[in-house]
């Protein structure tokens, strides 16, 4: 057992501080995502890493509630195939922590020429990105330095909360202001089920982490934080897509974490899955889901009341503390994780 | 060593008579196709598992050639979200093999709820899919038992580029006539390549699969194919995405399959993927990209020349043989994989 500290570890306690100093830059810029709101029809997210992951949290969350489309772009039909595509009556919408990096800065200026407007949503306050986007969504989490992404994932999905909202989403802004409050109870309670968790996945060769809707992109990060600091074999799948194929590799050796909010239409859905992983033998952990979630796996990790559609922001935090955890407990550096730089250049 | 074949092996090899059947009865419609494409200005895939694969290869070959934004729908925003979504202008194209998995054709009548114009996508000639889209490209793939979809997945990229090509997409319709019989030769070559990939398969507990543009769809359905048969970790990964992170599991232990065309914008960049995978001391091993992947990777299955465009039906022809050979080096039936059936419900 190790003891020392990482700054990952410190970074993901600052969480609460970055998202309110993100909720007081964003929200008075709602009138002006509304006016590029009434010009456009639709959403396209250009993202790579973690920012992808955020991207497919905005994409759930404005279908859901906002009854535009809202899909994903392919940033290699602009950088690799130097495609045109109509993108008239298109919001694209950049994501990138650094704001800096080539691919998505470049396919945002692709978007933009081949007839979108434009967000950029990065914590590069001076950055290429802001400099370029109709309107710069620019997140206060400050200087991020340990390469796993903490505060500027969750920022992130704050900010795509601010769009969703200034995009006309029949949601309350009520809500999203009480989610920095929320991550600080996350933080406060004791840790002993994260611990257990990390402590269960010491030694384990693969896992996979599964969400659905709005939590799909928990599964997602939380898989790639496990993935780039604990070198460990998370497959991060939707709930179809558990069940489409690879439901097969869930066995003894193989646990599953599962997340979702404590309410709301994916719980029931996620609570089956559980009961179908532990009949498959493997460990199921849980993180948020509420005693039902909780009821239906081995060890889990309870959340605050959220609703649905801000549940993620909150339950990646459990997420990243294990993973900080088990990267020590398996002798590794969670700050500074091999073959990662903090922009990765994917040009 | 066992020498007992499988279902599976069998269905292999009919693919270039699948595909020869599938052109001829496809081919004819293209007026129906771009009597659709006058109507629509873009493109919205709905799927699953392998059909989702197949979804990401016609993603990739509509944006690339046909000037149309075409990305993938969230089926859970119409069947646990039940969100109404403006789809007017869009042409929704439903992927499935058996065209009657609930949640695709429930999502697709949710499409044409919504206001888009409707494809359906499979190989269920008398199935829901067919008698609810506006126009059905049912392929020619027979009856396929063993549940890893080989034939009825390579007769669904064949069906994308006929939808490519009625769409206008600048292509040529003789470059696609001539893919059985790259197919044949595929499969009429020694197989020693694909045999040693999968003899040192044995044993390992994770893999990577990566190739970039139209070859993505290539890597992530043929990590399917070593989830759902082989018990494999195997990570489908893009070249962008694994370069963000997961580029730090890539080990001693855990082999990296890469595949590209054998000439095209994305062979420089899979090359020097091939080059840092073998440079961090893990095994690299090739599917097609010619002499210059086969010279940067340890070992290398060559293809015949095929248009980058089409490449893909190809290149997952060995992925396919390698599964199959390793699922019985295993010990596996890869016919009958545990925890899988035919037709998956995820409704």
């Amino acid at each position: 057992m190790t003891t020392t500290t990482s700054v990952m570890r410190s970074e993901i306690a600052e969480q609460p501080e970055a998202l309110r100093a993100t909720l007081d830059t964003l929200l008075p810029l709602m009138p002006e995502i509304a006016a590029l709101g009434r010009e456009t029809r639709q959403v396209l997210f250009i993202a790579r890493g973690s920012s992808d992951n955020a991207a497919v949290y905005g994409s759930y969350l404005l279908q859901a509630h906002s009854g535009r489309l809202a899909t994903l772009a392919s940033p290699s039909i602009a950088t690799t195939y130097g495609a045109k595509v109509d993108l008239s009556g298109v919001l694209a919408v950049a994501i990138s922590q650094s704001g800096r990096t080539e691919e998505i800065v470049d396919t945002m200026a692709w978007a933009a020429d081949c007839g979108a407007r434009t967000v950029g949503i990065t914590n590069g306050e001076d950055s290429p990105l802001t400099r370029a986007a109709d309107v710069a969504l620019v997140t206060s989490a400050g200087t991020e330095l340990a390469v796993p992404a903490t505060k500027t994932y969750t920022t992130q999905l704050a900010a795509l909360a601010v769009l969703a909202l200034g995009l006309g989403a029949d949601l309350e802004t009520a809500d999203l202001q009480a989610v920095p409050e929320a991550v600080e109870q996350v933080l406060a309670q004791p840790g002993d089920a994260a611990d257990a968790i990390a402590d269960a996945l010491v030694g384990v060769q693969g896992a996979v982490v599964s969400g659905r809707g709005m939590a799909f992109s928990t599964a997602l990060e939380a898989a790639l934080k496990l993935k780039e600091a604990c070198y460990l074999h998370a497959m991060g799948l939707s709930y179809a897509d558990l069940l489409h194929g690879p439901i097969a590799v869930v066995d003894r050796a193989t646990p599953a974490i599962l997340t979702a909010a404590n309410s709301g239409p994916t719980l029931d859905q996620t609570v089956a899955l559980a009961e179908r992983v532990t009949a498959a033998g493997a460990p199921a952990f849980g993180i948020g889901g509420g005693s039902a979630l909780a009821g239906a796996c081995d060890l889990a990790v309870p959340m605050p009341d959220l609703p649905e559609w801000l549940a993620p922001i909150g339950l990646i935090v459990p997420a990243q503390l294990i993973t900080e955890r088990l990267a020590r407990r398996l002798g590794y550096n969670p700050d500074a994780p091999r073959g990662l730089g903090k922009v990765t250049q994917t040009s």
